[in-house]
């Protein structure tokens, strides 16, 4: 592909892109409005460490994990085998900052006495993270190392992209129940009288699934995709200099 | 269509819409054992008024709504006229169980004097309800009545297929935070001793989330869709024959 022109941009995909950072910068920052502001602020000892795992969920299983969705839209005329490192090492950063605000609940609790893993927010979330994980890791030894077969890769590729999207959504999902857990622990006696912290909070909500939405949406408009034959040829050209020998159509089933 | 064979199902499709019509009946088994078994029943009536909208919006927002997705797979070999019917009568129907659902609630709201709309549960699912009514309103407008010109459904039909996923995706996060609510209402107290409502309760989260999951692949599995060259063209004739003389390719841009 880096031989050719590369294509222009699809007009209208920028801006969609430029949104989705927006909405993911400012649910950021209402995260730590709302931890800053209603809940003491963040830290790792004593009794503000469970706020480090909404903010390290909220960065690490929605923010970072939609970018990592975003790249092969955003760098779509860079080298593939570039943007597939990339995607690879913002799901492996978005796993490492989940699993630090996993061990601070964890903790939060041993400390507090609170037993773990009961909730529909807990069954979700962890359900959430471990797809994820192996996600990742079938993800790497399908696409990045050497070994799989062409065909294999084939057929486990529609697979990777729409369990890609769906766990961004059970993600976002976990993440509103986890807000609702944490309303109707500390504020349930004032919740119903839209105090500013239920509104702020609620909005947060409404923010994660905006930005669920929107990177929905360009990772699933046709038009936006690249073109499937052109991609799918790069991927088992990468891997026939990876591997050496393969013909890109021999492992086809 | 209707002149040439009908081409033979895709293999596995059949079996992965027989899974979601059991995680479907299941969830709706499992919304009234828990109801049934732990919290009283369902009246119209009286105190048990609230109960009405768990089992609504379970019905409704996923159950039919999920089905009425599903309809362009399973039928797939049926006219296309009588299948879009088919498509807008499952939706209505899932509108106006809704709807019930909703007028339970704030009822009960009313009865109990307990404010409304304040939680996330309420915003997320409003907004889901109302979203999903507008799309309905649309889809009959461009869709199922004469009037709106073969370019102007060409360019709606890639986003209502889009909203249309995404908001079975906000029904069932909606549904997710209700049933957190409920918990957290009613057996705050003993919700982290793992008691049977509490697993029952978070089981039907669990079946909810297959219950997407299953749905959400069989819709967008790309070798299980229809042809949409096809598709388009069977639209675009299904309109001409209703607004008579204009020509499939006259009005797009």
């Amino acid at each position: 592909m880096e031989g050719s022109p590369p294509p222009a941009s699809p007009a209208g995909l920028s801006a969609y892109v430029a949104v989705s950072q927006l909405l993911g910068l400012t649910l950021l920052a209402t995260t730590g409005a709302w931890l800053g502001r209603y809940r003491g602020g963040v830290a790792w000892h004593g009794h503000l460490q469970f706020n480090v795992h909404p903010l390290c969920m909220v960065l690490g299983m929605v923010f970072l994990q939609g970018d990592a969705l975003l790249v092969y839209r955003v760098f779509r005329h860079e080298a593939k085998r570039s943007t597939k490192a990339l995607h690879a090492l913002l799901h492996g950063l978005a796993l490492v900052i989940a699993l630090v605000g996993i061990v601070a609940v964890f903790e939060s609790h041993r400390a507090k006495g609170i037993p773990n893993m009961y909730s529909l927010h807990s069954w979700c979330g962890m359900a959430a993270f471990v797809l994820y994980l192996l996600q990742w890791l079938l993800g790497c030894g399908f696409f990045l190392l050497p070994g799989a077969s062409f065909s294999l890769r084939s057929r486990y590729k529609p697979l990777h992209v729409f369990l890609g999207i769906a766990l961004l959504a059970l993600s976002i999902a976990a993440c509103l129940l986890g807000i609702t857990e944490m309303l109707l622990f500390n504020i349930s006696d004032s919740y119903s009288r839209f105090v500013p912290e239920g509104v702020l909070a609620n909005t947060l909500g409404v923010l994660l699934v905006a930005f669920g939405l929107v990177v929905g949406y360009v990772l699933t408009r046709d038009d936006w995709k690249c073109p499937p034959l052109a991609e799918e040829l790069a991927l088992s050209m990468d891997f026939k200099t990876l591997t050496e020998g393969e013909s890109p159509g021999g492992g086809s089933q």
